[in-house]
């Protein structure tokens, strides 16, 4: 299987921002803008997000403890290079601020931290972004506090290192990777993930799912050849302190996927996928991710007609968690023999009531499949708009995600991934 | 039983350090202090542990990287006022310094908290105790970074947000209480804790032990009257985050504290200890403690002639974890009533394969006894040289720590407590 490392390594790291949990935490971030001497901060939203007043009535809470805010609502769903050298762009015109304030989905608060970094730092976008795309620069001073306030239940990244962005001249996904980007402070208010669709808290829970399975059966950070501290990411593989995110992350799913997609006025079920994707986001962001979130980018970046329920978009999408969940059965049925029990533990936590299937490795796939039924999931990338004649163009932009590749516990060939890709165009 | 608060608490909170975790990871110190643009640090210490020339080896390890430090060596174990005021004038005469490190207990992780309050804010260490021995102020400017390297497995205060010293002129034990005074990083080292004598492993190891079951049966968050962000702080009560640290340090206890008490060179033990330790840091340091922690204080404070097995002590002592512990099952006895089910599972996870006798509150009891008679506690605060007749005094010592008491998920009057000292001071 996997080579043995001749030096293995010892050593895991783990960070986390501080985090501030519950219905009406989102109404004392001017305290906490306070605490960090803030006293005038940009609020970075979309304009969806705008729309719900959110934004407006967190600036509006600041003004009592001196802190004078201004929204910016021209994230773009889907953050590109352009989109971020605009918002960037803005943020440097009208500053300089003391914090910023991110409110919305993964798209708002990766675009903060690339303001972050870009108003804090020297150089530009390309500077930052990992090779081979960019020149994988580290920020050689530290970023402003940034605070997180998610409105929707899956990214994660209120937890974590990394900005995702599509890089349009080269038609790829890839990202700015450093442990200064992590948000310094999460708020999470279930309150404002009410007006969610079911079919976003479908979509975003599956991005949550994925995030705890795909950290769970990450290659373990003893795996790997011994890093020097120079050499160390925040993304170290399968750990003790990652696994016990997964672990609690798939039991709240358990519980309260189903019922937060059937019924948005469920608090505890939302409160629950809240609580789960802020878990997960704790696990992956120091564990890593592997070949459901590789196999995204491309069945995500290669959109032709889709339109997801629940989406206001104007372009056709193939939502993040929609994308990333369509090849996680197969995935994991092919990822299954390089450590058995983990995915076992993971089917017994996601499906607590399920009968254990006579064949050990069909018991993950048929948990995640008879979830996937239940909150209307497409019917595999066939249903998304793919056919066999796609598989090589989709194999290709998996490849090019090989960090994530290379965490997966079974080293995986471009063969296998075509394997994969083919036996998930139609799923059941 | 507690009170119904009429305006529930909704929001809870969470602080950690960033975590480096595993063999060797304290080689790495110079190039974690390097991304803080720390040039010039104080390495915080005992003779004890100086004397393991761990703290010196750790100072080497920076220059490649530019940092230069110095050792103070000077900790007191149980710090005083007045030594924390000695400590405080050294750090101020030879500074200014970048950033600290604290290598050794938590006397020297504490030590090191009070040097850096007071090297960056001003005041002295009166202003900043807890009300009513001091005035309870809050920090007014950011502390500098501090690196926590803990060499024994037990107080968490590479997780915490407090100093808990002595005030000798009072004879009562206080604390100083801020987020500002959480270390930044928690560096830890399961190759420093090698030197722990079978004795210290057992003390240590049974505050681990409380906090983990202390702050899994403290009174829930949602328990509490709502909060303004000004009154928050950083105990916050039982919660979903707290409460997954505590059952996994329980699950760590449970599979190797008996091993590493029995065989000190048992390095999965160890290591197992060590992340216990940590895990139940995180845990109470955001939830809380209560009766076994108050019955500590006196218990350790009114020491007569007592010299425990493994410590280098001048004087007579009771090892914090040890005071801990002596009146836990008794504690817990009178708790069980107010969350039987937290104490059940606790038990559980404390003690996995023990039959669960037909009375459920002895349940919890009889495990923690149980891991008291192997690791050779001693038989309650008689072996410690108390007697019926201290138990008065014993209570009024409790009766102070109003803080933690408040944290009891059943109220508890001064009778309560003089029935569990009673009962306490023959355990088997």
């Amino acid at each position: 299987m996997a080579p043995i490392p001749s030096s293995p390594e010892t050593v895991f790291t783990y960070g986390a921002p501080q985090l501030k949990f519950g219905s009406g935490a989102s109404a004392e971030i001017g305290y906490d803008l306070a605490q960090y001497g803030a006293r005038r901060v940009l609020i970075v939203t979309d304009p969806g997000v705008a729309a719900t007043g959110a934004p407006q009535r967190i600036a509006d809470q600041m003004k009592p403890y001196g802190v004078e805010a201004e929204v910016f609502d021209g994230v773009r769903v889907e953050p590109t290079d352009a989109g971020l050298r605009e918002a960037v762009e803005r943020a440097r015109d009208s500053g300089p601020w003391d914090a910023y304030v991110a409110v919305g989905g993964g798209s708002s608060i990766d675009t903060a931290k690339a303001i972050n970094l870009l108003t804090t730092n020297d150089g530009e976008l390309a500077d930052y972004l990992n090779p081979p795309v960019g020149a994988g620069r580290a920020p050689a001073r530290p970023l402003l506090p940034l605070i997180a306030v998610p409105t929707t239940t899956g990214t994660g990244a209120e937890s974590t290192t990394v900005c995702v962005l599509d890089v349009l001249a080269l038609k790829v996904k890839t990202g700015i990777s450093h442990p200064r980007l992590r948000p310094a402070l999460a708020v999470v208010d279930p309150d404002l993930t009410r007006t969610q669709p079911a079919g976003v808290t479908a979509s975003a829970g599956m991005d949550i799912v994925c995030h705890a399975l795909e950290s769970y059966t990450a290659k373990p950070y003893t795996s790997f050849e011994r890093k020097s501290p120079e050499q160390r990411v925040p993304y170290c593989g399968a750990n003790p302190v990652a696994d016990m995110w997964s672990e609690r992350a798939l039991s709240l799913i358990a519980r309260s996927f189903r019922a937060a997609v059937r019924d948005g006025d469920d608090t505890e079920a939302r409160a629950d996928m809240a609580l789960a994707a802020t878990f997960a986001g704790l696990g992956f962001g120091n564990a890593g991710v592997h070949i459901p979130h590789a196999g995204a980018y491309p069945i995500a970046g290669r959109v032709r007609e889709f339109r997801p329920a629940g989406y206001r978009a104007e372009e056709p999408l193939v939502p993040h968690g929609m994308a990333v969940a369509l090849t996680a059965p197969e995935a994991f049925r092919f990822t299954f023999e390089a450590c058995p029990d983990r995915h076992i533990r993971a089917a017994e936590l996601l499906a607590p009531g399920m009968e254990p299937p006579r064949d050990a490795a069909e018991h993950l796939p048929r948990a995640l499949l008879s979830l996937m039924r239940d909150i209307r999931m497409p019917d595999g990338i066939g249903e998304v708009g793919y056919t066999g004649a796609d598989v090589p163009a989709l194999v290709d932009g998996a490849v090019k995600q090989r960090r994530l590749l290379d965490m997966s516990p079974r080293p995986v060939t471009e063969e296998d991934l075509a394997g994969i890709f083919t036996r998930s165009l139609s799923l059941w």
